[in-house]
């Protein structure tokens, strides 16, 4: 599941719709008029988000409401910095360990 | 670049490397021990943690060692932390926003 995040984060169209979902919930439309792109791509990009559990859906009316999925999403930080060692400072490129 | 960096790491075989780097520089022969899996799988991770950036190599001697390359492990850290509005804590699963 977790893959799927990372799967689905490796895209800039669909790292913008978590930023503008971060703010508000919002209808495949008002998501679509944010890109220069086909309706059907913006599309599929949310069903590759709703796939990896990063966005959800629901009905309103004729609406379908899209919003982001707080939990999935800090999970997906939480495991990065448990790889890393939590804290995100250090900011040498390499360990020493001898020369190269 | 950062598209690159969050498909190498939606793999568990990718991120464990990446863990076992985190504490030491590593020989692939080093890091193949550690896994269930034929050499050349674990060198094919290899390459596409290196293509990532997220992985660096250098030669010593007859071997090539591996090391983290801290600076892109954070950037991604942060790229998400700039996404979700940095802090890692909130943990409901939806806004409320009328009802479903």
């Amino acid at each position: 599941m977790i893959d799927r995040t990372f799967r689905a984060l490796a895209d800039p169209t669909r790292r913008e719709i978590l930023r503008l979902l971060k703010d508000r919930d919002l209808a495949a439309g008002d998501l679509a008029a944010h890109f220069d792109m086909a309706f059907a791509s913006v599309s599929h990009h949310l069903q590759v988000l709703r796939d990896s559990g990063l966005v959800q859906s629901r009905r309103e009316g004729q609406f379908i409401i899209y919003s982001l999925n707080t939990t999935v999403f800090q999970d997906a930080l939480q495991h990065l910095m448990g790889i890393a060692g939590t804290a995100p400072s250090k900011k040498s490129t390499t360990r020493k360990r001898g020369d190269s």
